[in-house]
């Protein structure tokens, strides 16, 4: 299972490293996944973990470098030569390795790639580095298995070999024509249930899903969920082979797009971590909490306007934070419901189904909850009939209103290619929180008529 | 790449189940993938796509149904007869049948179970019926791909062969010793490129990541991210292997993982979705909403408290929705960055330092904000020096109060294994709002002295 790095443990590699004991410290790392080593490098200081990963193999820095979280690996990756660089990437996939380069400075990504060992990988990573990150060209791997349809399954079989030495792990062999464009697959289990002299064209299954080398990463996942599939071929606009992508890579996709969307939820607009400074996280919060301020004035000037009435009618004003809470809350249940809607791909029907649904949902809970609110402020609180009951139309009103505006502007930004996640969160709570303090007022003012 | 099914096919299909055209459907869904044609049924009546599903063949029918929506899946299955049901579960892997079987009611279950033509899958799938479904027991499949220590590459080979009819992806080879205890596994490239004479003793890796058949989900989960594994082993208390769970399945629970989440800091309390019914959706939301009401209640009699100040500073009520707010998004924002970084374990250092930067963090905002608030309202809201000075103020202390508590709840909830996502939403916007209110008037009653 997984290995649990305790403070004790970090603190006798540290001593180990103060004392050089290189002995030691490979002995008491050997059996360690790249992984873990990943972990205790991020909770020591940057000389320390530089120590360590001059001291342990390229083959397993490598992957721990490629594991570490991006901004302790750039601390790290500036301390070390571009030699020293060339020599972890070396030892990368060309998917990880691109990843790596791509995060360099300009200087320092050319004298990596001129100082890297082998020419053909060197070729491939530079290839990668064109893409855009977010897309399938900038997620796939150089790395594959393919042959020929003009072979037969021995010849397939030993060119396999020679490739799966590449390879970390095979997932699905992919046969091309002569021109390398992708035809069909192979299954593993079928080659090991076939006679060597059986020719490819006649085993190959010639249903191959595959995604273009431009399709979005959220669209690779998605296909990738949807039919369960390991690995995915990615073809270049006329339909050669040109990488593959796996599903760990996928897997980190959809954990990082909830990821955004939930911290878009909070009004935390960049990828930010609770480990980052200060600075970052001001960068991150900031902008919502003015947003959410200016929102907050607007209130107030509305407040303002209606600020004759409080002689008259004191406690209309203590209602307003109950007022402005519960329109919040409800449209941020609404467009919570359908933002998820929306990246599952599972919002069906009609608009004027899903408005008539919305209606009559928030009718329901309005109801319930404006029962609540009288019966709870005549019994206990102890207000004026005329004021609850003024109270409780608007709660209703505001609900009603407020799901309606948490419903449909996602919607409608989803339609504008705007990401539907920015709706939820302080946007909807601030805008709702102005309306419905407004609907309230108008409401009370038609039925107090002050 | 995804076949788009537009609302022109879904009638398409329903006119030719109308006409009871066999043959043209069954031409129209050939090629389609299982994970298409479930769409296609989500869309059609329960009697349409009753008629679709005994018209198609059940090696398809059967992952059609294992794809299904877990409310649709129930009202089909309600109107097939247990025979039926039988017939479809044969087709499936373990898991998939012992997930579906699980959602029979207790005679049904028996039924079908009794209908079940291959003995040994029956038990199988009774076995796996045993465990909870949030546990390791309850996401792994019996279908794996073993062989004993004491074989040689060749029988490997063989057997390797007759167990990889029943298992559709092989991923690991595992190496068990007589006694059915794990004790490594074979990669499939080695075997590729091993002399078939050799020990498999000779060839496994005896160092083989693996999971106890009882722990939680949520930690194979992480155990597969970190260390990218494909598939991953499950032994039982004694280390006998029982199974083996697969990526796709910790796909699901990874996104399912994260819309909770999601859908708890908006205050939506059970897996709900847009195309549920009202009812449902009432049930994940109400209470909340009702949380928050009585909430309100308690800021409506804070207010109240301070009423008396009306008549002296009316404009301090009309910041009330503003303080609220700001505390509740302030808070939201604390609460989302800790609880991300609980469900990433990427939290650390102690909490006093947590305690230092999150009140740095504050006072930096709340100071932006303050002067903000201080410019903006002088120059354009035009209100008193005092009565903006106590605004100012307040904010600052209720953004740095707000967030220590949005800090704070989410850790101390995991602490005591509770969920921290409940903190999120409107837990901690309801709490921020009625505290924030309070903060606000005690200092306005110690600077405006009312």
């Amino acid at each position: 299972m997984s290995i649990e790095i305790t403070q004790q443990f970090i603190e006798d590699i540290q001593i180990l490293i103060t004392e050089k004991n290189n002995e030691s410290l490979l002995v008491l790392l050997e059996d360690f996944h790249y992984a873990d080593i990943a972990e205790v490098i991020e909770d020591l200081s940057i000389e320390e973990a530089i120590y360590l990963i001059r001291l342990l193999e390229s083959d397993v820095t490598s992957e721990v470098i490629a594991e570490l979280d991006e901004d302790i690996r750039e601390k790290i990756l500036s301390e070390l030569s571009s030699k020293e660089i060339a020599e972890e990437i070396d030892e990368l996939d060309t998917d990880d390795a691109a990843d790596i380069i791509s995060e360099l400075s300009e200087d320092q990504k050319e004298e990596v790639i001129a100082h890297l060992e082998d020419i053909k990988h060197a070729k491939e990573i530079v290839e990668l580095l064109r893409y855009d990150e977010d897309t399938a060209g900038g997620l796939m791997a150089k790395e594959l298995v393919k042959v020929n349809e003009n072979w037969n399954v021995l010849t397939c079989v030993k060119e396999m070999r020679a490739q799966a030495e590449e390879v970390t792990r095979v997932h699905s062999i992919y046969v091309v024509d002569d021109d390398n464009k992708l035809i069909g697959r192979l299954s593993l289990k079928d080659l090991l249930t076939t006679s060597t002299k059986t020719a490819i064209k006649d085993v190959l299954i010639k249903k191959v899903d595959s995604v273009n080398v431009n399709d979005q990463a959220e669209d690779v996942a998605r296909v990738m969920q949807k039919y369960d599939l390991e690995a995915i071929p990615v073809v270049d606009e006329i339909g050669h082979l040109v990488g593959r992508i796996t599903i760990d890579d996928i897997v980190d996709v959809i954990r990082e797009e909830a990821e955004k969307d939930y911290q878009l939820a909070a009004g935390i607009s960049q990828d930010v971590e609770a480990d980052d400074t200060i600075w970052e996280l001001t960068k991150a919060r900031l902008p919502w909490l003015i947003l959410a301020l200016f929102g907050g004035f607007i209130s107030v000037s509305v407040l303002g306007g209606f600020g004759d009435a409080m002689r008259q009618f004191p406690e209309l004003f203590f209602f307003t934070p109950l007022i402005a809470a519960m329109a919040g809350n409800v449209g941020v249940q609404s467009s919570a419901i359908v933002v998820q809607g929306l990246a599952n791909d599972s919002l069906r029907g009609s608009l004027w189904n899903r408005l008539v649904k919305e209606i009559s949902l928030s009718l329901l809970n309005g109801l319930v909850l404006a029962i609540l609110l009288m019966s709870a402020g005549m019994f206990f609180l102890g207000f004026d009939f005329k004021v609850g009951l003024t109270v409780s139309i608007s709660l209703v009103s505001v609900i009603i209103i407020a799901s309606i505006i948490g419903t449909f502007v996602p919607i409608i930004l989803d339609k504008r290619n705007i990401d539907p996640a920015l709706a939820t969160g302080p946007f909807i709570t601030t805008s709702n929180d102005i309306l419905g303090i407004l609907i309230y007022f108008l409401i009370a003012k038609l039925i107090l008529g002050f």
